[in-house]
């Protein structure tokens, strides 16, 4: 553990983060806008007051909060540690309906996910498709967030196929290539297999899961059905779970 | 796996909950009211078709719709599987903030926990008490649909102790008592355990997490402290990656 991060002076706010456009010298920046306001307000910001900072896809560590007036403040930082270790996983998904595609935004960069395909499969309802969450901004924002939670600065990378035949014939064989590749399937399957931490590719049905000839297809492309068991979980409880069996704690 | 419940002529609803009073006779029964809706308009339910069924607390199997009116339906059930093996689980969180409370309920049901305390922290905002969800009926509610997701009939308890410091003092050294008893908390703490089926007691914080305070009060209680990493999860991320790492997938 990260001695730094426990020192109870730091303002219990899991992240903040950064970006280039913010630096004003190599450890002065200034915060205005939407997060400045929300630091103000709801972490009621004082000048002294540390907080844990990190760069968009760069490094983390602490910020003291040196200027504070009524459009920004600014923090002298200090950026010496690594993030989290990602995760050595692509995760291929069927669209979840939009409220629940917010939510597994969020929770997939908390734990540390960096590559995401959402694709289509015959029980994802097609209006799905026009939710205004997959533009890139909104988008992007979800994983900030997910980010900012975890304490964690890697965007991940979120790559959309709205057809599912040319995505799993062109495409999945050699995303799948020399990883431990699985698809989450209750039926005919093997149970979840133990927690390493090889490369793998694992994909996740829509509620309801992939139809018959969608399983056929991802065996086809290289990846093997397993199980979590007689209990059904929706998906948004099945990918922490799944991700929390398949990885150690310790990358 | 139990080779009944892949039947492709069954309807992929997950589970249909029955209660003593829909039996007419030992494998007959009758329902009308919001399940038989449910069914009608969500589900289409036709004569002869199949849902998979359980009855609360009891056992679970196959029903066959024989009679279809608009005021009800009834099915012929054959109830000859034991539901999912149970969580040898107490878990402990402080009380949610409402909508979280209601997804929590329902994810926890679906895990298969039976034994759910729901206490005060500090940094339970002292409205979140007031919520309807927390009235017998709704909670009753929220914990039904969980077990609908999973297949499962077994209700789990809940119990509300609005006071930390009485609880904590005077019953949970007990109920801690010959189980491995942790508390899930990123400071000061050991990693997250292997996976056993021993009985366990959890306790999960609020989003911020126990105050040190509460933290001792719990270690002299006899629970230790446990982290998942350097990643900080939402709650609601935390139940299913803490239940998933420290339970077997077969119990």
């Amino acid at each position: 553990m990260i001695g730094v991060f426990f020192n109870r002076s730091v303002s219990p706010v899991n992240l903040i983060l950064l970006y280039t456009s913010d630096f004003k010298g190599p450890h002065h920046v200034r915060i205005s806008g939407r997060r400045f306001q929300h630091m103000r307000s709801v972490h009621k910001a004082q000048v002294g007051e540390r907080f844990r900072v990190g760069v968009l896809n760069g490094l983390i560590g602490l910020g003291e909060v040196t200027v504070l007036t009524d459009q920004y403040l600014e923090l002298r930082v200090q950026l010496n540690q690594a993030p989290p270790k990602p995760l050595p996983l692509r995760l291929i998904m069927a669209l979840p309906r939009p409220k629940m595609l917010k939510r597994t935004l969020e929770t997939v960069a908390t734990l540390g996910v960096k590559e995401l395909w959402l694709i289509n499969s015959y029980r994802v309802d097609k209006s799905y498709w026009s939710t205004p969450i997959l533009h890139a901004d909104t988008l992007r924002e979800h994983l900030l967030l997910g980010l900012e939670q975890a304490g964690d600065t890697r965007l991940p990378n979120v790559y959309l196929r709205k057809r599912f035949k040319p995505f799993v014939e062109d495409e999945l064989p050699a995303i799948a290539r020399n990883t431990r590749a699985l698809v989450a399937h209750p039926y005919d399957a093997t149970p979840c297999p133990a927690a390493t931490a090889e490369p793998t590719t694992l994909a996740i049905g829509p509620e309801g899961g992939f139809i018959a000839y969608e399983v056929n297809k991802l065996r086809e492309a290289g990846l093997e059905p397993i199980h979590l068991g007689p209990r059904i979980l929706r998906v948004e409880t099945a990918v922490p779970v799944l991700l929390s069996r398949l990885f150690p704690l310790a990358l």
